[in-house]
C-alpha cells in the first residue's frame, strides 16, 4: 500500500457510498465542493440535503500534508511534516425511526526533519438511533463483527469497546448512540490494516441500508419529530464538545464546513427533559445510560 | 461586602429581572428549579419557555464551594478549597429581529489549605442580532458605558475590548455579536467592584427592554426564521465550542441542565450557508466579520 492507492480507495468508497444513498433516497443528490489546502492538499466535501428520505448526509474526502502543525503533538520541531488522508460519512435520515449513521476511515504519516517517521491508520463506524430496535443494532453489529472476523489484524471485542468508550457523553451520563467499531493508531503489519479497511468500506451499506430500508417508512409526528431534534441536540454536543477530531481540526485551522458538515440539519434543547416512563423514548435512553450490550 | 451580601444581591437582580422579563412577555412565566450540589452548596435555576414574545429565557443563580477540583487549576494542593456565587442570565426571543441577550456576574474566593486566599469579581453582558440596528447596538453600549462611567474602578474601554476578544468564534472569523463588556479577575478594591456590579446589575433591563419592545413586533416570515436558527447554531458553536464557562462546568462535572440552559431552543445547520449579498443578513455578518465598532 502507499498514499495514492490509499487515496483512491478512500474515493472509490465515498463515491460507491454516496451513489448507494442516492439510489436509496431517491430524491436528493450528493453536491461536491472541491477544496485546496492553503498548506497542501485539499479534499471534496459531498453534501445531499432535503431528500425524501435523507434530511442530510456528508461524504467527504480529504488528503492534506505539510509542516506538522504545533498543536498537532505536544513535541513538534522545525522540519517536521504530516500527512493525512481519510473519508467520513454521516447520514442523519428526516425519519426518527431510522438511526444516525457515521463512518470514518483515515490514515497517517508523520514524519521528522531527520526522515524518520510512523505511519497508522485509524477508523470506525457507529450508529445512533432515536428509538431502540434491537435488530437493527444486532444486524449492524453482526456485520462489523463479521469483518473483523475476516482479519486477523482485527480485534472486533477491543474494537466494540473502544468505540462505547469513545462515543460517550460524560455531562449527560449517556452514550452517543449504540456504539460500533473504533480503532487509532494501529501502527504495525499496515498491509493488512489496509485490507481490513478496504473490506470495512466496503460492507459499510449493507451495515446500514436494510436498517434505513426498513424503518424509513415507520409513521411519525410533532412528538417524534421533538424527541428527534432533542436527542439530535445531544449529538451536537457531542461533535462540538468531546468529539477529538472536531476540537483538533477548528483548534488548528482545519476546514470549518467540512468538519461540521457532520451536525444534524436541526437540533433543539429544552431544558430537563425527560421522557415519559415505559415510553418509547424512556426505552433508548435507558439502554444508553446502562452499561453497554452486546447486540449479538 | 461578604458572600452573604454578594448572594443576597445576585439573587435579588434574579427576581427582578426575571419579573421585568414575565412582565414584558405577559404569558409565559419562569420556572423556579432549586438544586443542590453534592459537593457543597447548590443554586436556583429559573427557566421561562414558549412565551408570547420569549422563546427561552434562564435566569439562573448559584453558590457553590468545596474541596477545589484538580482540574480548576493546575497547580492544586490538598485542602485547597473554592467558593463561587453567580447569577447568569440569557434571554432568546422567538422574533428574529429581536436579538439575544446574555448577561453574568460573579465571585470566586480561592483559599489554600495555608489559610492564605484570593477573592476577585468577574461578569459582563452582551448583545446577539440576528439582525442589525445599529441603534439598538449603541443604546446597549450606551447604557453600558455610563455604568461604567460613574465607577472608578470600572474600565469601559478594557472591558469592551475584553468582549469582542472573548465572544469570537475563530473557527469562523466572526464575532458572535455586537459585544458589550466582559471583565475578570478584578482583584483590587473588591467593596468598589461590588458597587459596581450592583449597578451594573440594576441597569441591565433599561438596556435591553427597550430594545425588545420595539422588535418583537417586526413581521418576519420562514426566511427570517431560518436565518434566526442558522445563526442560533454559531451561539451553539460559541458555548459548546470555546466559552471557558461552559466546558470547566462540563469538565468539572457541573450541573449539566444548569451549564447548557443557555442553549438556544432550536438550532440550523446548513452546508457553506451564506446570505444573498446587499441582503440584511448579508449586512448582519459583515458587521461581525470586520473590526469590532465603538457603536457610540
Amino acid at each position: 500500500m502507499n498514499r495514492s492507492e490509499i487515496e483512491a480507495g478512500y474515493r472509490a468508497l465515498q463515491s460507491s457510498f454516496a451513489a448507494a444513498i442516492e439510489g436509496f433516497d431517491g430524491e436528493a443528490a450528493f453536491v461536491p465542493d472541491v477544496w485546496a489546502r492553503p498548506g497542501g492538499g485539499g479534499g471534496e466535501t459531498r453534501i445531499l440535503s432535503g431528500g425524501r428520505h435523507i434530511e442530510k448526509a456528508a461524504v467527504n474526502f480529504s488528503a492534506v500534508w505539510g509542516a506538522t502543525p504545533e498543536r498537532l503533538t505536544e513535541s513538534v520541531a522545525a522540519g517536521d511534516s504530516f500527512y493525512v488522508s481519510g473519508v467520513s460519512i454521516i447520514v442523519h435520515p428526516a425519519n426518527p425511526h431510522a438511526p444516525t449513521f457515521h463512518a470514518n476511515l483515515r490514515y497517517f504519516e508523520s514524519t521528522s526533519a531527520d526522515g524518520t517517521g510512523s505511519a497508522w491508520f485509524g477508523g470506525g463506524a457507529d450508529l445512533t438511533p432515536y428509538y431502540l430496535y434491537e435488530d437493527d443494532a444486532i444486524h449492524f453489529h453482526g456485520v462489523l463483527r463479521a469483518v473483523c472476523d475476516r482479519h486477523a489484524v482485527a480485534d472486533h471485542a477491543a474494537w466494540k469497546q473502544e468505540c462505547d468508550r469513545y462515543f460517550y457523553l460524560p455531562h449527560r451520563g449517556e452514550a452517543r448512540g449504540i456504539g460500533g467499531l473504533f480503532f487509532d493508531h494501529l501502527t504495525g503489519q499496515l498491509d493488512e490494516v489496509w485490507s481490513f479497511q478496504q473490506d470495512l468500506g466496503s460492507r459499510l451499506i449493507e451495515a446500514y441500508l436494510p436498517i434505513l430500508e426498513r424503518r424509513v417508512t415507520v409513521a411519525y409526528g410533532g412528538a417524534e419529530r421533538r424527541w428527534h431534534e432533542v436527542r439530535r441536540g445531544r449529538y451536537v454536543e457531542f461533535n462540538l464538545v468531546w468529539d477529538r477530531g472536531t476540537k483538533f481540526g477548528l483548534d488548528t485551522g482545519g476546514r470549518t464546513e467540512s468538519i461540521l458538515g457532520s451536525l444534524p440539519p436541526r437540533a433543539r434543547w429544552v431544558y430537563g427533559h425527560e421522557p415519559v416512563p415505559g415510553s418509547p423514548e424512556a426505552a433508548l435512553l435507558e439502554v444508553l445510560r446502562a452499561a453497554p450490550r452486546p447486540w449479538q
